[in-house]
């Protein structure tokens, strides 16, 4: 038993001292010239205050919740007569404010960390392509790897402190239940930071374009733009921060998904079924950091992509081996009923789950990219004007829902039947075949987290040596950077969706199983839903609008705090007199003020919406309903989240594409058109879409926490 | 039983007589100048082209349909050792043929009457708005009822030949499952007639006017505009024959999801629970004959929308008595198990449906009309641009979304329980709850279809008074009713949705009732669909897909068809000499003539995506995975097409609001930017979503019909 508790230990160790490694590597580079340091310092106070300021709103919000979790298990389960309702309500109280706090802390490392290797990327681009890269990426690399480790390590302990690896089945079994809080309180803390942010962001950008782009005819990160501050602040508190808190959720709900997964095959497995996804964890750590220091690329290289797909490539090769290994020695063995369990089968799961995290890699690249027929086919639009491009860009964005999902669909129903195969005459043996998928899937994780911080870096080196006026051939290494950032950007956010779309189907899993657990129904037995009940009808219904309304929240919130942001650089531009010509400078504070201002009162509309819903319907309709409500809103989100991201995506890369000079180039007609799109793509890729991959987890997490409540 | 009967034929009778006096009052109006008439002729001439050629495209496509249902019945019913798999088959199959005639009929109807009617209109503007509002009502009213009883006409007439009235208990439990080819068969003709149809009228007003408004600076309805007799075209052969074919399938297919509950309550009811939804038409077509006869406006008023709501209320005053006997008479008894059938409660559940469809109208008005809050939002971001208007008018139509649920929810779960509450200790009684809810909602529609068909009528009147040059006077008459026209176009889509969304609950709950037939389970049984196995969730994830994919598909294949008007606008500017000063005429037929074929080109992929979806699932993964398919994507396709119709609906009306002067007014930039927005709603509000009500029923329809072809 002892020895994959020492592996998980020793890999959160390797990852400590890899991270100790990095950050001394990045504090060690320059800094670059004054004019780049001031820079940055601004960026780095305002992205600071901000972050001091959202957690502040944040952990109000959270200390109310919890207050409101600990009564709703202690009375809840007290009225239904169990004895240990103090017990389960103190536990998961507990778990859930580590789970709030660890969230948070990932979200402070990967802003904390972007800030500062934004300006040494900057200053590292003299160099050569590789040196900024390598920094770049190695300032990702320290959120990736401080983020995984970090849930790992939480999840493991709490498990271990609420008696996982005692000698009581008991104990053992309730354990993973009990960590339900630690999950939703990540969640809880990655939605708000996710929103807070990720409005934050498009606020300042769609501002600072609004008025500064097209009315003023200026460029991007134009340092007479009043907003362009406020504009780089965001891609650290929305992209850096918001992602930290989302990917740290990520793990810790699909780890615990999986675990309760595991207490369901306990009589075949025993606690090594509910280990498996932790040690999972831990290897793919060390994957993770070796594939990060295969990233080299050729200065000259037009593609530094190639350099970030080797390093991805090594990380999945040695987690194809580390996972079979992993799985040979844990699920070799014979079945409760007589016979072997066929761990090959076991094995295909797992591949299942990485072939899917290409599959979303390859798809996503398709619809986003400008050398493939969907963007080609905006920018073509875009000759017709802004509306023809919006018509195409929201086509585009709702047909790319197709393929993923049906890659999706298809793993689960291939995982299960190997999961079937393996543990043949086993009930639930097809579920822990989709948790593998899911296990194998999220084994890349860390690697995939530093590619996505690796992104907003890149892009504020880009704004620094814009902005500080560097020579041209320095900018051209920033951009190269700037487009492969955004490249990697989609595809993880692709990737994001993916993994939630399998770990949905885990935790609605677990939520059943819970409710079985509640019910006093042994494990094994199936408590099923009629999707025909009026209650159950009644609850999905719900479920797929508030996908909707929550989407409409968060979009609407960054029209109103750009508003805010537009009268502002309007007035600086009417009352500051020699802005345009350079000769006074903006007050770029000013407007990274009203940002932070704007973004958090924005912010929590949206967010109470998804934690109440489920609630209510819960609570006024039952279990079943619940569960209709959770299937059809994680479907639903799913599905609304793919369009949202990949048609934000390809609006982008249309107006990209047109800018390198096709269709007529930058200031044409078409490009104006193509801008419009760019702009309404901006809040669906880096608000709402990203967040509803959180809120698929929060309502998971959420009714699991709360089900003692419902009736 | 006879009473019933001939109550239904009565109803009929009286239709044809109320059709015929109206078709004569029609056709003794004035035709108004030789200029009107040149025009109404061109327009006439055009739709009639369209029509032609579409009905050729559709009925080929139904002829291998039938085929296809024909042999699927046939050898799915013979695999299972069914000794009546002939019969079902050529049952099924006649049923299709005939509705689908029937639904070509309704639709035919409803282009030649408005066809007729828009000149009259025009013309009868001269004599005052009282004159033109009834010549346009009344049109409309022909293909309101003409519509309602063809269905309750073609309905009833199978139900009594496949035996539905004979003394065989066998035979008539039977007969409603064998009519779903009826059903199916209206759906599928709807589906293509209202996706053609939404092509065509919103490529060629997309066409007109981003060549003509926007680019060349000409007012809408310019003779000068070579696409302006194809935008007048399209309103006739999308908003009528597509509208018309629409509500007809759907009173047939809500009746048969009724008829197929009344089934499974036979043992309570007989008879009388199956024939109930037909003798609520029947008096529901009455009611709306003497509501159409009441509307009445002064011609000095300024908002002739309350004569028409006078009708509305005179309609439903009438249902509420109608229905309250109807119930007495039909449903007084007593239970199998003793003790009386409490029938006021079913009343209540009457009454609830009706009560819906005012909440529905309310709705939209509220999101639609530009004295609330929402519309009133898209215009003021229409200020800083485009971009803005678009964001606020997405988040407008995806709040738009909530309240409309939460209605149907409500009267789902009043309904169900009022059920219950009327047939104690009876199964299903609570689904005929919601099956009484739905027919009583559905008692209005011959009006509200009325309704609908004056919308496009009054367009077309302004139109041709508009190109024709008639006078000011004159203009400011059809000005009022083109409004009064938007907003009962708005409305009456409201009411399709919600009478949708709860059909569709009665179809998903009569595949369950077949499922169970099929496998031989008794009636009252349960036939549980477990959420919690594999193919269930991904039978539901391909359904919530579909949604999107066919929303995307039907939008792009309007930016395909505009773009060939716009080609075609732009080359005639070029080439004719002489357009712009008003000395040469344009080339209307061409345009016609380039949209017909562009739009029947067009429709075949976004109309092939749900037929072939669901067989696939249910063939590939078997009935349990269709039941969550058909949930999810029913459900998804109601909240995406509120989204879409809501959303439409409100960027028409901000850019309204701006013309009406405010914000800057016509020609201001904020002006601009909304036109913009109103571009891009055109096709979300009149192809994709009126096209995801009909897509709805036709999915439930189809399953039914192949449902011995699923695993």
């Amino acid at each position: 038993m002892s020895s994959y508790l020492v592996l998980i230990f020793c890999s959160i160790i390797i990852a400590v001292g890899a991270i100790l490694f990095l950050v001394k590597f990045i504090f060690s580079q320059e800094k670059g010239t004054k004019d780049m340091q001031n820079i940055s310092s601004a960026i780095k106070e305002g992205a600071m205050a901000f972050i001091k300021r959202q957690y502040k709103t944040i952990f109000s919000l959270a200390l109310i919740t919890v207050v409101i979790i600990i009564a709703a298990n202690y009375f809840g389960n007290l009225s239904k007569g169990s004895g240990t309702a103090s017990k389960y309500a103190w536990h998961i109280g507990i778990a859930f404010v580590t789970g709030a706090l660890c969230s948070g802390i990932s979200g402070y490392i990967g802003m904390y960390m972007a800030v500062n290797s934004n300006i040494r990327a900057a200053a590292g681009a003299k160099k050569g392509l590789n040196s900024a890269l390598t920094i770049a990426l190695r300032g990702g690399a320290v959120t990736g790897l401080a983020v995984t480790s970090l849930s790992l390590l939480g999840v493991t302990a709490l498990f271990l402190i609420y008696g996982g690896m005692s000698n009581s089945a008991v104990l053992i079994k309730e354990a993973p239940s009990l960590l339900v809080g630690f999950g939703f309180g990540a969640s809880f803390v990655a939605l708000f930071a996710q929103l807070g942010g990720g409005i934050y962001t498009k606020a300042a950008d769609v501002g600072a374009d609004l008025v500064g782009k097209v009315e003023a005819g200026i460029p991007e990160d134009d340092p007479r733009n009043p907003a362009v501050i406020a504009d780089l602040v965001g891609d650290n508190v929305g992209d850096c921060a918001g992602r930290g808190a989302d990917l740290f959720e990520s793990t810790a709900a699909e780890n615990i998904g999986a675990m309760i997964l595991g207490v369901a095959l306990y009589p075949v497995f025993g606690w090594k079924g509910i280990l498996f996804p932790l040690v999972t964890g831990a290897v793919g750590i060390i994957s993770s950091i070796v594939g990060i220091f295969f990233v080299k690329a050729d200065d000259k290289t037009d593609n530094p992509m190639s350099a970030l797909y080797r390093g991805y490539i090594v990380t999945t090769i040695l987690n194809l081996v580390f996972l079979f290994l992993i799985i040979k020695s844990m699920f070799s063995g014979t079945l409760p009923g007589g016979g072997n369990i066929n761990y090959l089968y076991l094995y295909l799961c797992a591949f299942c789950g990485i072939a899917l995290s290409y599959a979303f890699v390859l798809i996503t690249d398709y619809y986003t990219s400008y050398k493939y027929r969907p963007v080609k086919s905006i920018a073509e639009a875009s000759k017709t004007g802004a509306a023809t491009n919006i018509i195409t860009g929201i086509s585009v964005g709702m047909e790319s829902t197709a393929l993923p999902v049906l890659a999706v669909s298809a793993v689960i129903f291939a995982s299960y039947k190997f999961g079937e195969f393996a543990l043949p005459n086993i009930s639930n043996g097809g579920f822990y075949g989709i948790a593998i998928a899911t296990i194998g899937m999220l084994s890349s994780c860390a690697y995939i987290l530093s590619m996505d911080t690796f992104g907003p870096i890149t892009d504020n080196a880009g704004g620094i040596v814009e902005m500080s006026g560097a020579p041209e051939d320095i900018r051209l290494v920033t951009d190269k950077l700037d487009a492969c950032g955004n490249t990697t950007k989609a595809l993880t956010k692709g990737y994001a969706v993916g993994s939630a779309a399998l770990a949905t189907f885990l935790l609605f899993f677990a939520y059943l199983e819970q409710v079985k657990t509640i019910l006093g129904k042994p494990l094994d037995s199936l408590f099923a839903v009629d999707i025909g009940k009026s209650q159950v009808f009644i609850g999905a219904f719900i479920g797929a609008m508030v996908v909707f309304i929550f989407s409409s929240a968060a979009i609407r919130s960054v029209g109103k705090a750009a508003q805010y942001v537009i009268v502002e650089v309007r007035r600086q531009f009417k009352e500051i007199s020699g802005i345009m010509e350079g000769t006074a400078k903006p007050d770029y504070a000013n407007c990274v003020d009203i940002v932070t201002k704007g973004a958090l009162k924005q912010m929590i509309l949206p967010g109470i919406i998804p934690i109440c819903a489920p609630i209510l319907v819960g609570v006024l309709l039952g279990k079943e309903a619940a569960a209709g409500f959770l299937m059809v809103c994680t479907i639903t989100g799913v599905v609304m989240a793919l369009f949202l991201n990949n048609g934000g995506g390809a609006w982008d890369n249309a107006k990209k594409f047109i800018e390198l000079g096709n269709l007529g180039g930058k200031k044409s007609e078409t490009h104006k058109g193509a801008v419009v799109g760019d702009t309404v793509g901006d809040p669906f890729k880096d608000t709402a879409g990203p967040s509803i991959h959180v809120l698929i987890k929060l309502i998971s997490t959420l009714t699991l926490v709360f089900v003692s409540l419902f009736s």
